[in-house]
């Protein structure tokens, strides 16, 4: 149902994000005993595909609107994102982060231009500060995940893999607020040919697991993962797409988040977050249902604090 | 006078090596006040383009010399590059390696099929243990960079990059043994339109800057340099072409190849090793000779111990 619209988000945002390259290595073909095609969303503008949505939320707003601002809460990339696309456009950027942020994140969105507001690492103190901002500046809010617009900008690094790569046969995406996966399953569904889309997730964040299994949205009882762009919460708007769209989500252990993270930088010679790292983490671990098949994976972003590795 | 030799080079060694992509920084580009374009020798086989000279000095031997395999003593880099060449070409390599070489080079050569020979970390043990293998096995010797065979495949990554922005008004280059360095000036003599070459070298390790001061070829005082793959003596096979064809040398200090590397890393979201991050590091030391020209940088390879980074 979403065919025409997201052909029309992708237009609407080309001029303002780069079509990101699709890199392979031949030894993680050979370790996952499949042809992987890696979409790297790391060197995409300010790092991350979140650049994707954000672009599309603010063009989507009337011009009255984009001259009130617009407010996000993000943990990270989606403040960045914001930010930017913000800039670019001419929009100013209320951005409510938790005061635990990386600070190589906070410097990020300082240099695009992105105002802070700072917040407790809660769920509940975010929405309260995001929701102060809204009521006094008239500032759109923008969820990082949640939104349809921001879903279907997302689906777009999708859509250009299965445009460069027709015949894949499953799409790995990790799984964080959702966004990523939602956008790729409609990407998938209108632009594959039989492609099913898996998600990773981390065992210590693996909300979006359990809600499959339950049927309904269910909540992180930790969040004690490196992969800090996937600790936040599964949201109303992207549940059903990723309930009709996903065949699979895969947890996997910490230790194995690390380990495909190195192999990404020993190997490919690129940057990736942690995050980023569990979508191949996934692959690897379940690899003998994927034997000889063509798999994408989405790299979603490359901003890691050097002074933070895990290894 | 090389020109047709190149091209040959060129030609010979292009089944077996990775044309590599040329990369920007908008960021990078704003610091430096310049267009700087990044060859990316990272993403080569095996992860350096020492690949390339390997490649060619294999090629060029007979049938019987072929057959009794190849010896090098290397640091690191032209030890995997020999290695992998020679498996490609169904050759035997042994390599000498000083035992304090990273642990994840020695790997590297192992699983590119290479035979390794440990010595003490000095020249002299260097030299004295290829010429044993010379003797006993009939094998080849073939230096890393004192060798023409072995520069005119390094040139063809400068070729590469004049073929692809023939507009460069300067090309920048890590100093080590000088065989890249010597191969970019050869490259760029009958490939540029008057793109001059310049050097990054490491202060800690400054023969080839005060080679070309004093006209002879200097020993390195010291060493103690973070770019281990620029600890390397010149060589008098390469040093007239460096004499003839290089314009200068930059010395840069430990903390501006640090600096330089971690730029690279979290702003192009890729692996370079810190000798590739030295000719950043050149440019940025004297960026106002350069304002407003059309730089190449060849990061010249991404091969890191992720447990020992600087950061």
């Amino acid at each position: 149902m979403y065919k025409e619209s997201l052909i029309q988000v992708h237009e609407r945002i080309k001029p303002h994000i780069h079509r990101t390259p699709v890199l392979t290595s031949r030894l993680i073909n050979s370790l996952a005993s499949a042809n992987v095609y890696f979409k790297c969303e790391n060197f995409q503008r300010m790092g991350a595909f979140k650049m994707r949505g954000a672009t599309n939320a603010i063009m989507q707003l009337s011009e009255d609107h984009k001259s009130k601002g617009v407010v996000t809460h993000s943990s990270g990339n989606f403040a960045q994102a914001l930010s930017l696309a913000a800039q670019s456009l001419g929009v100013r950027a209320y951005i409510v982060m938790p005061k635990t942020a990386p600070q190589v994140k906070k410097n990020a969105v300082k240099d695009y231009g992105g105002l802070i507001i700072e917040c407790e690492p809660t769920l509940e103190a975010r929405e309260l500060a995001a929701e102060q901002v809204v009521q006094t500046k008239g500032a759109t809010f923008i969820h990082p995940s949640n939104d349809l617009n921001v879903i279907l900008g997302q689906a777009t690094a999708g859509k250009e893999l299965l445009e460069d790569y027709p015949h894949l046969d499953y799409l790995f995406t990790p799984v964080g607020g959702g966004g990523l996966i939602a956008g790729t399953a409609i990407a998938s569904k209108h632009f594959g040919k039989s492609c099913k889309v898996i998600g990773g997730e981390p065992m210590e964040a693996d909300d979006a697991y359990r809600s499959l299994k339950s049927g309904q949205i269910e909540s992180n009882n930790s969040t004690n993962t490196i992969a800090d762009g996937l600790k936040t919460q599964l949201g109303s708007i992207n549940f059903p797409i990723i309930q009709q769209g996903v065949e699979q989500i895969i947890c996997v252990e910490e230790t194995e988040i690390i380990h495909a993270m190195k192999l990404i930088w020993e190997r490919m010679k690129i940057i990736c977050e942690p995050s980023s790292a569990v979508a191949l983490a996934a692959l690897l671990k379940k690899k003998s249902n994927y034997k000889d098949q063509n798999i994408g994976i989405i790299i979603s972003g490359g901003n890691v604090d050097l002074s933070e590795l895990p290894f």
